[in-house]
């Protein structure tokens, strides 16, 4: 989707702000309308206040009505394609588009039970989670009483809307959306960056399936080029940094055995907030390593 | 195979001892009856030497003669079961009775080969070596020149033979055939040995498959009650170590997210002297870990 | 002061045993008398409860007689020497008999000021103490009220006394009197004990004054061939280890400029409990090094 | 000095260029003279360039010249303040201006056999340099042959030269003549950035004095504001990192024993790159801690 500025927003009829922002709250363009009246933003910020506080001070049976709106999480609209582009993107960044029919089994009974407790869909900013930690909402939140789940599922609305205002808008600030996961290799054997590592960061489940995020080399300097993750949250879920340590040591000449002691390290860890910087570096040489979480 | 003392060694007569220990050699009893006329074996390294000795010391026809007798590794023979006992057990101590098809093949194909090359079947002391391993002293032997394989063929009958004579003989001294594998995992963040953690030994061959080698749980003083690996060579192979600090520091109240930024920890490293001694220590907190090859 | 055994203890009469052990309670020869009556003593920890009950079980009166009996720490009599062999042993090893006039003139006040508040002198088992922990002994206490105070001047005998009978009776058993500083030397850069290091260990006080203590050289297995501390308490205080990993580098070829990145490594601890094992290795390369407090 | 911009320099005619930059070469104004037939300069690297060409062209006789016009490091002039405003401030940033009488005698000494060799005083950019650092320079370089250590002895120079351009002429291109030091601490503890931990920085000399050359506070990522040295050369010697931990880990209720394991904990290393970036970083709890030279 384009992207436009918040001037433009700031410039724009109240009908082109609709046409522009009616669809950041799932089928609810009345939100777009209400925060209209609040021009000029001084910053996305101050937009996001905006629609927001719309919704806030929207009575409990126009809440209520927004929620409903909301497709059921990898449920049969989202399987035959009946959802909002938006939808579709953040319900497949999580995996939720190709679930197993034993997965998907889990979310069709949790999603009823959750419906018929609550009367409106399960939502969830999935693009802050792992499918795991989805799950763990899930049965967390069965547990709410309906005031509260309310609450806690505006909340979500909120989340998804502030990543929706992120890509779409831009302006002098940011919202604060996104996560960082960056790594740095320490060669103390020779004590220097080590550059050239291999590195694969994956992601893995519950289960132990595993899925590949990216593959980096380190630069000059121990670090990798970009972020391994950045410009996004970092889905809560558990990881596996792994580091060709033994291919560079024997380019450099320092292993001498066979096969050496340390080969491909991996390095698994959690991530519990999404918007965080986690900084996860290996100081290695070819008999030992350390890491810990960084900053 | 019940065990005998050097001393009822030393006293039987020369009958006795080849029966006693003619199969040692395999399917090469003359090599007991050389030995007897060294009698009385001050110590296991004595007997060990004396045997070892008359084989060294045969002309070549004798020597090559002995190499042929030994069966095809994960060969037709072994499958069949028409090996002899300590054979099947060493060739299971590796995985050999449990191969793929594939490798299978590729063992059939490699000992092809290696005897239309050297004229006696590949032997290695498998007790050594993982499967991997086992597949690149192969490729790696093959190519040598003769003399210098039959050299390297008996070696390894040497291994073998000291292998079966730990296991067979008591005496006041050992031989040197044992490595040890022992972990400790200290918790920094208290600044206590940490105790009750459970641990996993697993072995990972080169397409990642996986085959668990022992549970334990560390005791009071962050040991294993016995170690990991010991009475045994440690086969050259890669290893993981996993350590289940999650449930460790939950219990003791030093988690404060959820998930925990460290939850099981995997540590890969390999083995390259079976004989030695691999001391693989965690040093650990909630947020950070450390591991070196120690003594 | 020569060594005697339990069973000569048990085996002689009251005289001997006064005569024995009469005056490991400072002037009470009382003491020894009622323990008398409690023989034969099954192990040392028998013999000391049975002494030290006689005093918890002595009326207020003639407890405070026995507090009365003991020399002013650091004091006049000291000074002169005109106090027992054991008392001097005790001062001397905690540095009382070396003070600046401005320590002694502290130890002055405070003595004054302490027996002014409660009629006896200050006792503490100095070998379990430096002077820093001492004097924050003495400040902590002249806190207390009456009764509190002598049963924690009466625990400080029971200390002195239970180090008294450890070096003069040896039995079966022992008391737990001693504790133990350690160390281990790893060498990251090329995966060995580090062999052959310099180490010394020096107690340093609050004004950075530092006193050495031992010089010693890691063995083959990256130790020291004795522990640096045993065979009595550690006094509470801070001490520095130092490691000369420069020459130890140097030799193996490891360090490649000049001056070395890391050359005497100091690693600076304090010892809270005496009776303790602190192990405090170091984990080093030519360019990192880690520690902490062991088991 | 105030400051010039190359802009200014590239705009003069030549009796203002040797006005500016005359004395940038001690006594020597003919350098500038010559350089200024280069202009205009594209940078400082391209001024440098021409003024240090300008010498290496030079006949061997001006070389020498230019050599003996230097003043005796700590000698009678310096001592007498006898020697220009530049030399005087460089002389003193090694701490030469506040020798002890035994130095003081060791520099006379060395610069009478040095001058009876070579015919010319030593010279050396006493910024990249502490005091047992240029000692050394001094015994090595005496062992040069003339030719070498004439090289040398320019070459020097030029890095003096380089340091006087940095400071006094500002360019859109800077000099390599800068170093920096840095410190990052980290409690992994609690799996935050330590902030609020007291920092002294000290040089320490071979006798073992030290000199103190910072104190900081780590800020809320656990670092210090500024550089712990940077905008000049870090002088060759042994420096001593000082982290207040104790203070830190007891303000977080993290230290449980008294006194703690771990105060003010020393990290010693030389320096011996000038010109590069030195990270020396504390990963710490209140029982552990590593560094590394990091980058």
């Amino acid at each position: 989707m384009a992207q436009i500025t918040l001037d433009e927003i700031n410039r724009m009829d109240r009908g082109g702000v609709v046409d522009a922002l009616g669809d950041v709250f799932e089928h609810a363009p009345w939100v777009a309308e209400v925060a209209y009246d609040a021009r000029p933003f001084a910053g996305l910020s101050a937009l996001y206040e905006a629609m927001t506080a719309a919704v806030r001070d929207a009575d409990t049976e126009r809440q209520t009505a927004l929620l409903r709106k909301h497709p059921d999480l990898a449920g049969k609209a989202a399987r035959e394609g009946a959802i909002t582009d938006d939808s579709k993107y953040e319900q497949s960044s999580a995996g939720l588009d190709r679930l197993s029919e034993q997965d998907y089994a889990a979310f069709h009974r949790l999603n009823d039970a959750y419906k018929a407790k609550f009367g409106f869909p399960f939502i969830v900013c999935v693009r802050r989670h792992g499918k795991d930690s989805i799950l763990r909402q899930f049965e967390q939140r069965l547990t709410n009483d309906i005031p509260e789940e309310r609450r806690t599922a505006l909340n979500e609305i909120f989340r998804i809307v502030a990543l929706r205002l992120d890509q779409r808008v831009t302006a002098g600030d940011r919202l604060k959306v996104h996560g960082r996961l960056t790594t740095h290799v320490l060669d103390t054997h020779r004590g220097q960056p080590a550059s050239g590592v291999a590195i694969e960061l994956v992601e893995i489940d519950s289960g132990g399936m595993t899925r590949l995020i990216l593959r980096a080399r380190t630069n000059a300097d121990g670090r990798t080029d970009r972020p391994l993750i950045a410009e996004q949250p970092i889905p809560i879920a558990q990881y596996e940094l792994r580091f060709g340590v033994g291919g560079y040591f024997a380019e450099h000449g320092a292993s001498t055995v066979d096969p050496p002691f340390l080969d491909v390290i991996p390095i698994r860890f959690a991530v519990a907030e999404p918007e965080a910087h986690y900084h996860v570096p290996l100081i290695v040489t070819p008999w030992s390593y350390s890491t810990y979480r960084g900053s």
